[in-house]
């Protein structure tokens, strides 16, 4: 069994993304056309494709999009190209703690770099095309990779994750969530429990899905029920994605992953980091300088659109948080296993 | 500004339990009237009331509906008796872990052992509901000592707690939120954090509700972000209630408060448990002999009765977790402040 693409490109260069809306999910699997880049820019920032890679691959078939919107308003070579220089840099900071979103963006613009600059509209879309398909294919592979190297260090016994890292957030099975299902699919079983990740509740809504997509049993606790079962002896490994890693090994990822690995360093459990190399941003050194998107405190709120607080009460809503590297065993990517988790081993990685 | 109480009895010996329907709470502030035990049971399981003490005092109040029921049944002497003892096992347990229940229920009944076996339903009834307005007039009286005790020793800077302990939970001002209301009153100035709570989110339905209605500054987060919280520096102080505390300090509380408990000393930052002293229970040494509540998956996977994870998922959802006495900085009870924690000091305080 297995689960749709998160995002796909439809049709040739004047084609279109059709994205999964995640937030329709588990209730329904509606798919979304996008056309134009305001659509991917409110996709991405409605979390309608969430997932740190997903959004890179969503990006980068963005710019695509970009210069189709410029195809189609007739602009000719250099207003073309402004338009997909400027379209590009509303999807980059569409969100602001992903560092792969503007990773892609820029990836796929370098494609068209040296043409001409009276290159045609549709021309700089092949080459942006072929650029993001590219990005696209090697995240499948990526996927792969961190699936296999992660299912060789992984502990034998249950398995706790939060967020979803899974299919839906990448282009291929996912970081974390790879490792789990690698190591599933190896023959190996163990139970399978999923945060349900408050306040957009990935975990449940999305993590538990894809599982039971799959057909690998999932149990949803709350948050903050974590600890309670690290202590019941349950858990014999945490395994988180990141949305961010800085040149020591600090990572962002979905709020509550940090206070995840404290209870984990807590309860001897080992606490694992499973990401693309592409999430790595070496021109930050430590966590505290990573920016923390704060996000709007309905989500808070009113879970899941109905009202849980009252009228007059304020909420605090980082969509982030920032786990040293002190507290991560291991940060596995596509290229290999780095452990333990210094600036050394992680520049040395790279 | 105030809080209604959330349990009263209205009328004479043949009147009946008023509670507010708390699972109504933030949209509608309901009030349910309870005039048979059945209805008493149902509310606390349903957690209509909630609150170790709050659930103490309708148990105890529960017994004088069962009198009343006797009477109702035209129950002569020892029947009348049987039933209101069997209807009172019943009600001491219809929640396992809340000890006020059962001490509640107990002390109600020992103001009807000297009585005649012949004595009719109604005279029971007036010897039970004399004793259960002594237990709801003397909580009233312990929360505002919780609250006084509580304030002398909170330190300044933020408070986060957890779950609901105020109006709501008890017969008075509440244990661990009268010490952050105290404070308030007394003209102290800080930030208060509600964790939201899950599954119930009672933190954000009932205590943010509470300090709204208070007039005092709330702000609601997901539980997930506590440690982000804590590392950020706005938090002085963390402060729950508990449900069971044993000889040696160990604590039940809802589940999320261990968690905040490691959270806490990983951060400096000093845990409170603020409860009366009938929450003790002596017969028990440690922690984990405390039996934990396990409540239906539908909490977990249904928040606010709207579907989060899909079917086929499973739901594990302890409703309590346990804190070690080691992780607690002093425990605030109507007498005064027990600290440190440790089974010398937990049993001479008694």
């Amino acid at each position: 069994m297995s689960v749709p693409a998160s995002v796909q490109w439809v049709g040739g260069v004047d084609g279109h993304i059709e994205l999964i809306d995640q937030t329709a999910l588990p209730g329904r699997l509606e798919r979304l056309a996008c056309r134009d880049v305001e659509t991917v820019i409110e996709a991405i920032q409605s979390l309608r494709v969430r997932g740190a890679p997903a959004i890179g691959i969503a990006g980068g078939y963005g710019v695509v999009v970009a210069a189709d919107e410029a195809r189609r308003q007739h602009l000719t070579g250099e207003a073309a190209r402004a338009h997909v220089l400027a379209r590009a840099e509303s999807l980059a900071s569409a969100r602001p703690t992903a560092v792969n979103l503007r990773w892609a963006v820029e990836r796929a613009l370098r494609a068209i770099e040296t043409l001409p600059e009276d290159t045609p509209a549709a021309v700089l879309g092949e080459a942006l095309l072929t650029e993001a398909r590219a990005i696209h294919d090697e995240d499948r592979q990526l996927c792969a990779a961190i699936g296999r190297h992660g299912a060789a260090v992984l502990p034998a016994g249950g398995v706790l994750t939060h967020c979803n890292t899974g299919a839906l957030a990448t282009g291929g099975d996912g970081t974390a969530l790879a490792v789990i299902t690698t190591a599933w699919d190896q023959g190996r079983r163990f139970e399978v429990f999923a945060d349900e990740t408050r306040p957009l509740l990935q975990g449940a809504r999305l993590t538990a899905w894809e599982l039971v997509q799959r057909g690998i049993p999932v149990t949803v606790v709350v948050d903050a029920a974590a600890a309670h079962l690290m202590k019941s002896g349950r858990v014999a490994a945490v395994i988180v994605g990141a949305d961010r890693i800085t040149a020591c090994g600090d990572t962002a990822n979905k709020i509550g992953t940090y206070g995840l690995a404290v209870l984990a360093a807590a309860h001897g459990v080992p606490f694992f980091v499973a990401a693309p190399s592409s999430t790595f941003d070496l021109a930050i050194d430590l966590g505290e300088d990573i920016p923390i998107e704060e996000r709007a405190a309905r989500e808070v709120t009113h879970p899941l659109g109905v009202q849980a607080a009252p009228e007059g009460a304020a909420a605090f809503n980082p969509a982030f948080d920032v786990t040293p590297a002190r507290l991560i065993k291991a940060i596995i990517t596509e290229r290999g296993v780095i452990e333990p988790v210094t600036r050394a081993t992680v520049t040395g990685h790279m």
